[in-house]
């Protein structure tokens, strides 16, 4: 039996059941929650139905083994407290479908996976980070989520139906299907990602410290004021970082915490975040030193003390060159001129998967850019395509 | 008996013992605290003691009065949460002396008060905004602290021992003593400030509301970030206000509310405080203007749209001519060459007396600038010398 999309699309929907929202088509299925279980137990039976084996390794990671050695193709299926239905659910639900069409049509062995807590209750991506060595997981059994539950004591609910870690040699290679979660495709009508580079990522806390003081009595150049610090940083930031970035580079200051935040009291402490990504892992340490030179100047400047924390980094991760090859022949023949190569601003378990197997990844547009949200949503018939995309280049990988 | 600095020391180091912090000589003492109210009492015995006729009003300030008419003089009893040993209990204390020196010595009658609530546990000024009829008893009764206690429920604990409103006219002129609160007199070496003008001031909120994104697959030219439409306004207003201000108005961006607040997603939204102060009501008006225009501008620019909440405002008060002479010529005698004019950039119950009799104002140095914290000081060599400024002048303009 060939791949069948409305199967595809009436598991994926049925996946949304598990922790839904009640907002739109929006789930709250966060690693390890009951809705995450159940979602993930429900997986297994499909894939037994499929006539794949499940097996939940022991941080949860659920696979659908085929074959001795096989081509793996999936994502994850638990989402951000808050999130949309496709995200991660979309890719394990199409490696599903691929694994099973494969095994009815007597095709080469393809598995499928779901990888556990990709969206980072604990750590960042917990579960492939864990099953490719990047982590120990007596390191990540610490982890705290924001509650203070252990990962733990949460992996612990699923202690009854784990098996050991797979050898990374069962696969040849692995596929990921995305949304973009970002409005490039959208925008330029190219319906299909072939992505290149999972963005590296870099990410320090700043923190000014000036002199807390009366909004009336302090006049202004008397002031140490850690806000006019950092508002000067961003400014200086903005103007410098042009002879650096290229047009997919970015940066962001998305976390501030004044202190004591009152509208009648001068700033005395600043604390932001500063992160920037970029597929290059040269441009990433030029910016970091732009970043620390003008956090210095600034901080000079202004009279205040200037603290960088730690640089907290995830290696650019470059897409196997064969397996983008793939995906492009693939779309090109499905929807001739209507796909594009694109980096990957957003960190996906493929770049995990990289570090011990070939690796690559397609996207299918999100509309309005919208993801981690209750109404993130792409047109079905987008879903479709890339479904035969990704069947068409993991039957070419695998055979 | 003449004025006796030991005595007013003593009682100063006294009222310290109510609330006080442990740490250095703070104090804790909100107003309607059990710490506040105690010493509210102890006040009035000691007024009691010094044939001083103590009358809590109905919203706890506390008079000690002297004959059928008279000098008012005196500050506030009450401290921030976490407040100095001097604040307005210093001129309190001051004002007890005054006072009761006068009494002894058989001089004009002069009569003290502690205001409740200057610092603005509920309102303002909440006890002079009432007796001076700027706030109306049953609109404050409704006002909320911080963990929502009413003004009614708190004011209800003094029920016991409180009268009625005296009369504005039982007094013919207010005179306060207060430390500066900031730097400018230890800067100057000029021990003595003689206030000219309490400063207005304007309060308003502004927020800035864009797309909320992901910080990796947002591309920079197609942000709409909060965070950077509030820095571009910041830059854009200290640039341009330079035309308006001189060089005592001050303006602060103090509270600042990021959404989501988290380093990984582009900030959608920005809530912040912009204040600004000034002796002029018209320069007042025309920063406004600036800062409404500023942000409207920005706003474009960013294509995020800005909203503007409603000016809060306190008005400029000017000192009365005949106390602000009065005190100078008392402080050109017991310190030459010693003293200033100086507008107050803080506020206080001076300003609202203002409205309803002469008032003046005098400062004595804060050490290091600082106030409303525990380690706020001053030498007690300028405590005294302010109480022989404030007695001189009281019994001036008494006689």
């Amino acid at each position: 039996m060939p791949l069948d999309p409305q199967r595809f699309l009436d598991d994926l929907h049925k996946l949304r059941s598990f922790g839904a929202s009640g907002v739109g088509k929006g789930v709250m299925r966060q690693a390890y929650s009951d809705a995450d279980i159940a979602a993930r137990r429900w997986l297994a039976g499909r894939m037994e139905e499929a006539g794949l084996e499940p097996h939940f390794d022991p941080l949860g990671n659920l696979f659908g083994l085929a074959g001795e050695r096989s081509m793996l193709v999936g994502s994850h299926s638990d989402s951000q407290p808050e999130g949309g239905w496709l995200d991660g659910a979309l890719g394990v639900v199409a490696g599903l479908e691929v694994a099973r069409a494969a095994r009815e049509a007597g095709g080469p062995p393809i598995s499928c996976v779901s990888f556990q807590d990709e969206e980072g209750r604990f750590g960042v991506l917990t579960g492939s980070d864990v099953w490719t060595g990047k982590l120990a997981l007596e390191e990540a059994d610490g982890f705290t989520d924001t509650t203070g539950n252990t990962l733990a004591e949460m992996r612990g609910k699923m202690a009854g139906f784990t098996g050991n870690f797979l050898p990374h040699n069962r696969f040849s290679g692995f596929l990921e299907m995305h949304i973009e979660q970002g409005p490039y495709l959208e925008e330029t009508g190219l319906g299909l990602g072939v992505v290149t580079d999972i963005v590296g990522i870099r990410d320090m806390r700043i923190s000014f410290e000036g002199r807390q003081n009366h909004a009336g009595t302090t006049p202004m150049h008397l002031r140490r004021d850690a806000f006019q610090a950092l508002s000067a940083f961003n400014t200086a930031l903005n103007s410098r970082i042009a002879e650096v970035v290229n047009p997919a580079t970015v940066w962001t200051i998305g976390h501030v915490a004044l202190h004591p935040n009152a509208s009648s009291v001068v700033p005395g402490r600043v604390e932001f975040s500063m992160q920037w990504r970029d597929a290059d892992a040269d441009r990433l340490a030029r910016m970091q030193t732009l970043i620390r030179e003008t956090a210095q100047e600034i901080a000079a400047d202004h009279n205040v003390t200037a603290e960088l924390g730690t640089v907290m980094g995830i290696e650019p991760a470059a897409m196997d060159a064969r397996f983008q090859a793939e995906l492009a022949a693939a779309a090109e023949a499905l929807a001739p001129g209507k796909w594009q190569k694109m980096p990957s601003g957003a960190l996906h378990d493929a770049a995990n998967l990289a570090t011990v197997m070939p690796a690559g990844m397609l996207f299918v547009p999100s509309i309005g850019g919208i993801s981690h949200a209750f109404d993130e949503d792409t047109d079905e018939a987008d879903l479709v395509l890339g479904l035969q995309v990704l069947d068409s280049a993991a039957r070419a990988l695998a055979g």
